[in-house]
């Protein structure tokens, strides 16, 4: 109610209630998301990219690189455990691990649970990442990078698969978008899955982030999927719904000679089950679930 | 370039690119969906709802009623395929079909491609919904409700429920959300439910369209299902991503006789076989996958 | 109140109240209105821009011409009063006048209220700018294009100047922005001004719509400002707030001879006392104020 | 350009360029102002509201109450001059002068100015605005709370005036608009008005803040017109475009011995003088301007 006396047509609507401030992820020019935001915990600059880490009011903290989401805290978990997971899961106890990017520490966490890996080398670009996810995402990495199977090196992706001699058994990549302007887009080509595939093992398995999956936004994931299908012969692409993507996101992954499809569920609790307690999302009966693509994008 | 001569600070940037014109999808005051738009199609409002069409750019004309999505163009088949042929394929032959909702015409569509069916009863409150459906989206419709098959009621869903003396093998509830001040609002109850049950052939199979499935968005969804469960037997919440919802949708199928988990990949396949040429999402390699949820989903 | 049995952690928010369609426009790339809409009244491309009528919530109709808005049906009677009067009354007796743009007809109709006007040519690029506003903003042109005195060019505005051997009393710039990639932006230059003031009579009166004059707004205004004074004596930045441009509009009026500042208000109100009735906004009171600038503005 | 190998329908569109962080001002339900955002500069909740500093892009630091902007670094020197100019130039030599509301301090910074002035007493309510003001916006209050004529006092405006003894020559509000759920919904009222013309020194001079003054936005502003004509005798309406508020805003001065259009433009600028030099926009020129209503607006 109004103080009495003032005469308005009509009543002044409360600008108290409702969320003002918004973190806005444009997908494309006519398509957007508005994120209510509460503070902005972090925004700086690397000399690669924009780094901010909002305080969104549905998804707790979500990083954000150079415009892009990158993960929240309510929802990394189904992100990194469907990154890491199949791919560990498919390789026979895997040693030696690489991560490319994933800067946040948990593609490395998830990683580091499988007793079987004996190193884990984390190389990423932007060390302001690492930095600030460690202090203000902590339950991201959750003391990961001093375990001391981890190493991590700021380096680019490419100059250090050039030159470096190890054989790796998994190679999972967590790199963000080629969007212009951002430090993967000269990175993700035919080239550079060459390059990673020349630092594997024999039946090494290789996975990685790879775009939107869904109808109609679908068109770089795809593309990967045709680039890949040049250099491995067995070429699974896999999807999972995250939330605050509002996408069923896109992973692939790779080998010349392990098969996802051929992992029973059993097989897969078998191998997680030491850790499985920790885990939220993944397991042996969403293993096969994952691969299942809709008829559409079947071939 | 601006005009010579013109000093300026900044140069203007240009307008014409880009959208402007958007449709808002309040999922929450704190989060939304900006739609680009190229036109509104049609704007009503009929005795029960508003009716609004978009042009939006990227999912072709999109249905809103009561400022809540429907259904899109780019994707409408992924829903209604989804919502209809899990129950239909799960029932054995089914003959008496009942659709609740369902204005688009779509439902009834998917459901008469079952040659099993003898009678579709669809049943919607909004004849204008109908309507405006037919006219301006009559790919949804696609002339179903002119086949002999098929009876339209404009009618309260649980009025016909509580008059009707029919009992159906199959009852598809392609209600709309029950937000406050909606027709449905007052409607999806435990006793609407039961209702719907008393009205089914022993062994029926139940399907219901049942909001977002996502975490964190879940929370209508989970209550249907444990709703449901004090119903019927065998309760089995499923879903899939809608692109045009940005969301991994949620769905429940229900019987006391019949599991769609016991289907296998070859009879789902079988079943639909006559008409799977128009299917471009479901067959039986993502029937399975359609029903296996998270690990955290599971109980 | 929800369905009883449904439990939720939170309530559902209706989606029926609040408007959720929305033209947006953008000032620039951090700085944006939103303007609900009801409904797109027109939707079209001409050869020259894209054209689109709103039904604005607040406004009434607005038109917009390439994602910029040009006047409101709530106000656009200020900004033609303001863009015509001051230049006509410091005229004496104005017999011919030239409008350059203004296809929606106001400026025109604004023009022909002055007895002395004996010819009123107006010359608009855009054919179909001019239908469209006939036809959805009829009052805007009120049948001011039938008056036997006003005669509708469509021609380039630098090619009619070009040609005419007409000399007149008052010329009024009713042109759009001169934004990137559209009809304007090559046109607003000084020789197009020297190419007006060599078509009209010695000491006639040149007014323009000059852009956004605010502080912080004013860069192209006060661009303009600069290069009219190398050209007209006598030039007289002035401004009128316009609610639906949300700015303070920049008009400017230019003469060898005549100053609208030593105009009277007795003067002004004399000279439009025969159509004062129809005005709302401007008279002999507020004339002196238009052009009245703040302090850090004079020179 | 894409890395190639890649193959897109359409290339991606950098997320780098362009703000993605807004503070969004709803001014109804159907209207908003998106403000682009660097930071939250500050972000927290006093027992009466909340209060937010945000970096906006265009217009530097912006305070925002409840949702509500109220001043901006870029502008608040407009707003405020003209607050409190017009009311200390009208009164003859004001020595006592109270300022209710106005946390920022710059209302009182410019009342400070005037050499006649003895004492300027501020009464706020809320102590976490003027603390959060001097931390952040030190240019705003620039020293003026240790200028020993100022006393600030930290209560409700209305217990303050129901108990000082003093009697003012010149009182100046600058609460905050009367949105429901804010400290000043009970206080804007007529028996308010009154209590603050009781504790004026006959003659005084009152001026207040006084909401939107545009056409269409003025019904708060017109309000408070009519209410404290029923108080003084002298009540005259003016207004200024503020660009950070999009609006010309209305202010309100009121007298029964003191007339503001009666002071000359000379006069202004001789009682200005000694600080001329510190103002960019009121003068004597813009004085009189300020005072001019459109004519639909005066009465």
């Amino acid at each position: 109610m109004l103080s009495h006396g003032l005469n308005l047509e009509a009543p002044l609507t409360s600008k108290k209630s409702g969320c003002h401030q918004f973190y806005v992820e444009w997908q494309s020019p006519d398509s957007a998301h508005f994120h209510g935001v509460g503070k902005t915990v972090y925004s700086g600059k690397s000399p690669y990219q924009t780094i901010e880490i909002y305080q969104t009011l549905k998804f707790g903290k979500l990083l954000v690189l150079d415009g892009d989401p990158q993960s929240s805290e309510q929802d990394e978990d189904i992100y990194h455990e469907v990154l890491v997971h199949p791919a560990l899961v498919t390789c026979s106890d895997p040693g030696a691990v690489l991560i490319l990017g994933g800067g946040e520490g948990a593609t490395l966490r998830e990683t580091l649970r499988h007793k079987s890996v004996q190193k884990a080398v984390m190389v990423d670009i932007d060390e302001l990442v690492v930095q600030v996810s460690k202090e203000f995402l902590p339950t991201y990495s959750s003391g990961c990078f001093d375990d001391p199977r981890s190493m991590l090196l700021i380096q680019d992706a490419k100059v250090f698969l050039e030159k470096t001699v190890e054989q790796f058994d998994c190679v999972i990549s967590d790199l963000t978008e080629p969007y212009p302007d951002t430090p993967t887009q000269a990175l993700l080509s035919e080239g550079f899955f060459r390059l990673i595939k020349s630092k594997m093992k024999p039946g090494g398995v290789f996975a990685m982030q790879a775009s939107h999956s869904g109808r109609g936004m679908h068109h770089l994931h795809r593309s990967y999927v045709g680039m890949l299908k040049e250099i491995w012969k067995i070429v699974r692409p896999y999807h999972a719904f995250i939330p605050s993507f509002y996408s069923d996101w896109g992973f692939i992954l790779c080998s010349d000679l392990l098969d996802p499809l051929k992992v029973s569920a059993e097989q897969v609790n078998g191998k997680v089950s030491s850790f499985s307690k920790n885990l939220r999302y993944y397991d042996g009966a969403i293993h096969q679930a994952l691969f299942t693509l809709p008829k559409e994008f079947r071939s």
